[in-house]
This record gives structure tokens, sequence and C-alpha cells, in this order.
């Protein structure tokens, strides 16, 4: 197995994928390379570790190279498990808790991913906007009841219970897009009112020691790179 | 943890995402009680225990639901593992590897899976149909230099090594309906002029134990059961 210091992480600063692989080397504390890429224009390393989908993340660990955001953050999981060092664990031990964070997480890239492409990118008129911006709500207040249990009726500060988990930081990497969506609306698309414990766990999620940094909070870059990413074509969620 | 006499599977024949855990089920020689749903008239069982999805399937264990076919599959191997009872893996020990598989079974899931809904329930003419099976031979053909990799060049009989591992259930879980297109085109889907190492693992994962009276076989009853599913509506994939 290659050294922990060989960790390299290609990606684009605002990809909600490559948030998830960053904070979750961060929540490991494993130091890794950061190096990004330009998506009208990706490297060779890009093209050849990651020959099927052409798209960021991808995580090289030595010689090898990981691809699809939630794969990375489970193989991180199992070669850096928790104890080691004081490292957190990012999936539960026991089996059926693995399955139900499995479970939201594979929900929120659903629901939550194909209602993001929709409010930012696909739509082609403010009512396509908010009939996006709707289905993202909608799955939210699912999100909600599930918070609900996985937090011990909101006692519990995260999906992973006392710590962010896989389902932290796969909904976590939306967040930067979601302050852009914020601006264009003009209210919250976590709405205080309809899923308050979503809304709390947003401003815990944002402020924690593994987040900050990594998920944009300038919400003006942000809207200069859409607009950039509007002239490479019809977007690719990456 | 509940005893290993209380499984439940409920599903439906034909479902590519059923078979996954069946299969999956007798490679462990784990008996389970098989319940056939009517997706007309799905019974209150599958709705209380699927109520975000509403599908096919749902594995019962004890007094808990997991949804999701591949996180079925993965739960199963977690909660019986190999080694104990002479058990084989499903996904391999190795981290790397287990990213490899989790990397496959994903492309077969987005790839194979979309354009199997397009050769048989969303193509509206042939020339539709045609296309949606050029994309699923196109994928085919990434898979075989998959499964070049990973069987060591044709010398291993399965995606998983020597013996049925996940990539290889969850590509399998679709042979059913492959059976219908090949009676649909006239042809082999998976070709062996243009797959070879492929269509020699689709015989040898039919012939497998594990598979025999799971995979279906009759293809005169798989399109009356087709002729069913369009009277429901417009099809989603369960």
């Amino acid at each position: 197995m290659a050294g922990e210091g060989d960790l390299k992480v290609l990606g684009v600063w605002t990809s909600p994928f490559v948030i998830r692989v960053r904070v979750a080397l961060n929540l490991k504390g494993l130091p890794y390379e950061y190096v990004e890429e330009d998506l009208g224009n990706k490297s060779a390393l890009l093209l050849s570790s990651n020959p099927v989908h052409k798209a960021v993340p991808v995580f090289i660990h030595g010689d090898r190279a990981v691809n699809e955001s939630q794969i990375i953050v489970q193989y991180i999981d199992e070669v850096w498990p928790a104890g080691a060092g004081g490292r957190p664990a990012v999936l539960p031990s026991d089996p059926y808790e693995r399955a139900m964070a499995r479970f939201w997480a594979a929900f929120v890239d659903d629901k939550v991913g194909s209602a993001w492409t929709g409010m930012l990118f696909k739509c082609r008129n403010e009512e396509e906007r908010a009939e996006a911006v709707a289905r993202a709500q909608d799955a939210l207040e699912t999100l909600e009841g599930a918070f609900k249990e996985c937090s011990n009726q909101g006692n519990k500060p995260f999906f992973g219970g006392d710590g962010i988990g896989l389902v932290d930081v796969v909904l976590g990497g939306y967040l930067g897009w979601f302050g852009v969506v914020n601006r264009i609306i003009g209210r919250r698309l976590i709405d205080p009112a309809r899923t308050p414990l979503l809304a709390a766990w947003e401003d815990r999620f944002r402020a924690a020691d593994a987040v900050k940094g990594v998920v944009p909070e300038d919400v003006d870059r942000m809207l200069v790179f859409l607009e950039k990413l509007r002239t490479l074509g019809p977007y690719k969620p990456e």
C-alpha cells in the first residue's frame, strides 16, 4: 500500500462531489495535494485516471486511482478506519446502520442531485426553476424525517450522530451551490420553517473544521463560475 | 440481531434488482421466504417497508427492512461474511478491489440500466430500440475490458474472480430481460463476436447453482409480463 503522503485529489472547487472527498480527507486528518482541473481542458492525468467517465473527482492514492465520490469516501473510510490515530468513522460499523447511511446517501444523489441540476443548469425559465426548487424542497422534507431518526429527534448534531458521516458529506457537498440558489430565489432553500432540523444542520455543517474553506461561501465568485460552465455546453454533473 | 431463519424478500420474478438479492442469498446458502408482489397492487408490507421508493426488492431481516438492491447485497455480505460456514465473499476484502467492484457495479446500473429501459420500455419505435441496443452494446464493450482485467485476461470465470461477486450479480440480474431482447432483435445482445469473454461469462453465470431458477429463462412468459407492465403506465425500473 502506498504511504499516506501520496494522496492527491483532482477536482473543481465548486463540485459537490469533489467537496465530499475533501471533507472526508479532512475528517480523517489526512494531508493531500489538491489539483484544480479546468473542465474545458482536462488534464492528461485526469483523462488517464478516469477513462470511463473523464470526470472529477479523481482520488489518487500512490499509483492507484479511485473514482466516483461516494465510492471514494467509502474507500477512504476503509483504508483509514476509525480508531487508528483517533480518526473518526465516516460510515457506522453496524451493517444495518451502514445500509441506512448508504440508502440516504443514494437518495440525496437521486432526488436532491436531480433537483440541483434542474435549479441551476437545466432550467430554461423561472417556471422550470421554481419546479426544480419545489422538488428539492420535497426531497429535503423527506431528509428532515431521516435526520430526525438518525439524530435521535435532533439531539445529535449530524446524520452520522455525534460526528459527520456519509450522508452529511454527501448532502453537505451541495451547500455551496445551495448558497447560489438562495441568492437567486431570495430565500433559504433549506427553509427553517419547513425543515428546521436541516436548517440547523446546515449551519453546523458549514461551521465544522473539516468543512471550512472547502464548501464555497463566495456566491459572487460561484455565479461567475456558473456563467463559465454555461459556455462549455450542456452541463454533466461533476 | 434476528435469526437467520427470519429472512424475506419482497420481489417481482422478472426484476433485475430482485434477482441480484436472490442470487446473493443463494450464494451465501441462506434460506429465505420469497413473496411475489403485484406491481399493480403492492402489499401493505411493501409500502410500509419501503415508504420512500415503494419499490421492490425489499429485504426483511427480522423486524428490519433494507432497500435498494446494491445496498441489500452489500448488507448481506456484511452480516454473513465470508468464511463462516464456508460462505463465499461477494465483495473482495481489499479496499481498492472493493472500490473497483463498486465502480463497475455503478457503471452497470448507469449505462446498462438506462439502455435496458430504452430497449424494452421507453422505445417508441424500432429506430429508438436500435439506438438503445447500440448503447447497451457500447457499455458491454467497456465491461468486456473490465472483465479482462478482473478475470486475469479471462483466466478466471467471473468478475469476482473464482466466484460470483458484486459486479456479476448486478449485471447478471439483467440476463432474463436480455433473453427477451435477444428474441426481439434476432441475435444475442451480448455478442460473442464483439464481446467474447462476456458471452462466455453469460453462459457460466446462467449455469451457476446460485442462479438457476432465479434468472428467468422462459422468454414467452416474460413477453406476457412485458405486456402487462405496459398496461400499468410508464415503467419505473424495479
